[in-house]
């Protein structure tokens, strides 16, 4: 195991909520945010909370400072045992498997460069809209440690030529290549972000929460599965959501022509 | 089971054969074509009624009125047992199952409005050509009823965060977005749709009819596999369909510099 | 077993190392480098080859002539038993697995028209870089053949929609729109096409040809499985590479703001 209390402070990452929005902020900004040990593990227990809390219906994974994670913190990387090596890349997936498995929809709200595991971050959350200054890589090939964690989030999300060509390179893409390839859902001026994503997070968070947990869950549930496998699952899904007080709620509120009135 | 017969008239999807193109055609207009459970078994009774006839090399799925589709009926599944919305489901993935498994190529021809179950077809359709004014949404998550069995067919489309985009928003997308997102092949002008999808289907349908039931078959036979078991069976699929008479005939047309003349 | 010997010529890929960079040339210019049985077995060859040289550490696939390939010799195709058949593609997936399965990154260089093997096998390949007069199709549906083999590479490339669109019509797609669809990734003036690639290829080729190797294989190992199967995987192979010698190098070389000196 490895000890880096002297290497991060304690407020690596902070959780905040503000209306029915859970915020995870990285705020080690002076050393652009790195995915420390610490860091890792207090941004997965900060979602893990979230996820028990019914007063968050949507997450919001934010940063401070002019990059929005840096990757991982290398300096805990250096002369170690593949044991301490293991540690460090089992804390990093389950950060980026606790942002799919909790119950709230997950947008990444990226001010900054995200690179390498900060990319897989991105790559990661279920949305993510990015300041159109913002840059994206995966550089580890320069370093001699090729991004292949990331890469199980950036191929899956831009496809094989393009994550090819970032692994390869370690070429830096802008928020506008992000936009097009699909590894962001938009790109707005940095004065915008914040109110942009607030947006969002509100309109998303006056859905049923309990809806968006079931859709939320299925999505990740059938994205690995064989069409007809999917197919099987989802239409059980869909069954059971229907039943739910909230669906009943919202569909007879739709052909009343009223506005529905959610439990969850 | 629901009887929903005073629901939608015996005609909410019709057939026709017009040369070698079969249209399936949704023409509850004034209702906005809902994918009642009788109109999905009279569509997926349609298509399997066109995989059996050998005139029919090329099928267009079309509707009538301003939308395409507004997906499922909700009169259907208000105040109903798990057991009848489990019915209706699998009403609607054996129509989607359907599309995938005739041996005609399936062209979505798609004029309007495009939600949730509509979306859905559109999305598992082989081709889709779509007016410029026609927009695309999955909007369950409104309704409390998340678009879990259309998630199958728009995330397999259009990836990951543009499919959470659209179900976690239930946001329209226009139709120069879809052909962005590759949820549909092209938009045309309103006017040139119905000749523009004439056309192509006229261009599919001169190809030998057991060469494209091949190479559909093949197609979703391959696309959830991993890639060496996917190369093992197109394989043998190229092997065999290379001795048949109309790759034959084909390539040796081909060779020889004049047309072939396909025995199927 | 189908003796090709005076159909094509000895030559009809040969290979040049220059510098780091190992060069697959299809050089039957004047039949449009069809990927005869003979030129797949030496492609193939050439392509081990260069996996236990370590002096090569990118590898261009390039070709000669106005065309990159047109694809399969049909004159090898026509009045052949099932068996020949089956010599034909098993020799083609073993080629196309062989750009897969080596060490090195492989970059498409690609001049002119790549059709039905021809561009699978740009589809195939790691990067790719294309004149911007260059063409591509899968057209084996209009001589009765239909492409399920190329079909495998180009539906992981472009996904569904679009190789649809390419299988079932055979229709040319032009550089730009394989840009936009990710077959490839760039597409560059004729006369800089030569000089882009040997840029490229000389910037992947100074990074640690350990790690580029580690990296490929990750990338090809993780992309067929679930997402948590390939996180399972991609971890240990990150905390495997980051004990090795060029990735403490790279990291400590990086932390110590000089440039790294690679073992490999």
């Amino acid at each position: 195991m490895v000890d880096n209390g002297e290497m991060t402070n304690s407020t690596a990452a902070s959780a905040t909520v503000d209306g029915s929005t859970g915020f995870l902020t990285l705020d080690d900004a002076d050393r652009r945010n790195p995915l420390s040990l610490t860091t890792m593990r207090a941004a997965t227990g900060i979602l893990r909370d979230f996820d028990r809390d019914p007063a968050v219906r949507v997450v919001v994974i934010r940063a401070h400072g002019p990059a929005f994670s840096a990757g991982h913190d290398l300096s805990e990387m250096v002369e170690r045992t593949v044991e301490d090596e293991r540690t460090i890349f089992s804390a990093c997936t389950d950060l980026m498997t606790t942002v799919h498995d909790i119950r709230q929809p997950v947008i990444a709200q990226v001010q900054g460069m995200a690179l390498a595991a900060g990319c897989q971050l991105v790559a990661t959350c279920d949305l993510a809209i990015a300041a159109d200054t913002a840059r994206f890589s995966t550089p580890g090939v320069r370093i001699g440690l090729f991004c292949s964690t990331p890469m199980v989030a950036l191929s899956r999300a831009v496809g094989r030529k393009r994550a090819m060509q970032m692994l390869l390179t370690g070429d830096m893409i802008d928020a506008a290549t992000a936009v097009d390839w699909g590894l962001i859902n938009d790109s707005v001026p940095a004065a915008d972000l914040e109110a942009t994503v607030a947006a969002l997070a509100a309109r998303i968070g006056a859905f049923s929460g309990d809806t968006l947990a079931i859709g939320k869950r299925a999505f990740y549930d059938q994205i690995d599965r064989t069409e007809p496998d999917a197919y099987a699952e989802m239409s059980e899904v869909m069954a059971t959501n229907a039943v739910t007080d909230d669906a009943q709620e919202g569909m007879s509120a739709f052909l009343a022509k009223r506005d529905p009135v959610w439990r969850s």
